[in-house]
């Protein structure tokens, strides 16, 4: 699957550039796509009013787009335009400075499943290899406990090897950058870099 | 470093053979050296008379051997004969059909400790995600409650990926298998698979 950082794209070039794109969702066949327009606040780099970054994910989930990406801190009513759309929900978190500890984790996760999302993506900043453990530990206990998927992992050089273990952790993705591009986050690992590690790791 | 599976040395080979190669323990430089003699009890291929295998594993030790790798069920006077030729103690345990819980694990480890060996070692086999995340944390609490360098991960297809991991939690060393040579356990990966998941992890 692939992820349109709407963001990014929109770095030296207009909404009416990315207006021009949303057609191409609706070309089959083609990958799953999740529509992520992050604001700077939550580490990302769209810095325009809240409502036409809204309207812009909005228009993706009506062109066609499978997932939308929306910040943990999003008012649940907004929820329903994008499931209105077709669209499903992964409702993301990002601690950029530091790993809380496992009760605040926790309670953050019991939190953002209140929202009904169809998925919760939780990503933190690892300043020590346990900081990897305390995130990946609650992917299984998300599916156990809550029976919902999470993709769990941590950011920053000390996290890097947290991206592919928490695919054998059960998280339904993990998220790796095009070489030659950008990283969107600290400590992401490439495509193939990443295909390396599962094939490492997967099972004979 | 180098480990010295001498249990799977003698497959096809003599005593007499072995006693030989000792002197080659001597050579300068060289790389560091962990000498073990598994028993069939403990997953190794050893089955002769218990005071043979030991003896062996004296002679190495006395003839340079850094480490001498001693299952958890050793009597403890039986240390004093490696310490006074020169050798650290590498305690292991290995638990070849399950992941115990965490309490069984910590329990065990505490029982290791009271050993004096130098370190000590934890392979289980993962039957799940969770248990290497339950082993893995293992390492970190060694060393901070405890002050004890640990070398702890999990065996099978399902533990691959602690093994790099393992090193990121502060582990001192890793097993790998020589390419084209027979794993000493299930789920090992080769030195230059083991190599490239590192620089892969490594920090920036």
């Amino acid at each position: 699957m692939v992820e349109w950082r709407m963001d990014q794209f929109l770095i030296g070039r207009s909404t009416a550039e990315m207006k021009s794109c949303f057609n191409n969702l609706s070309i089959e066949p083609r990958l799953p796509l999740i529509a992520t327009n992050r604001p700077v606040r939550e580490m990302g780099s769209f810095n325009g009013p809240e409502e036409i970054r809204l309207s812009l994910l909005e228009e993706a989930a009506k062109s066609g787009a499978d997932w939308i990406d929306l910040e943990h801190d999003i008012n649940v009513e907004e929820l329903a335009r994008f499931r209105q759309a077709g669209a499903k929900i992964l409702l993301s978190w990002h601690s950029p400075d530091c790993t809380p500890t496992g009760n605040v984790l926790r309670a953050k996760l019991e939190k953002m499943l209140k929202t009904g999302a169809e998925a919760l993506k939780i990503a933190t900043l690892a300043q020590s290899g346990e900081d990897n453990l305390r995130v990946l530990e609650l992917i299984p206990l998300a599916r156990k406990e809550f029976d919902i998927e999470l993709i769990a992992f941590c950011m920053g050089p000390a996290g890097k090897w947290s991206r592919p273990a928490s695919l054998f952790l059960g998280s339904p993705w993990t998220y790796a950058q095009f070489e030659g591009q950008s990283a969107t986050a600290p400590g992401q690992l490439t495509v193939s870099e990443m295909r390396a590690l599962v094939r490492s790791f997967g099972h004979d």
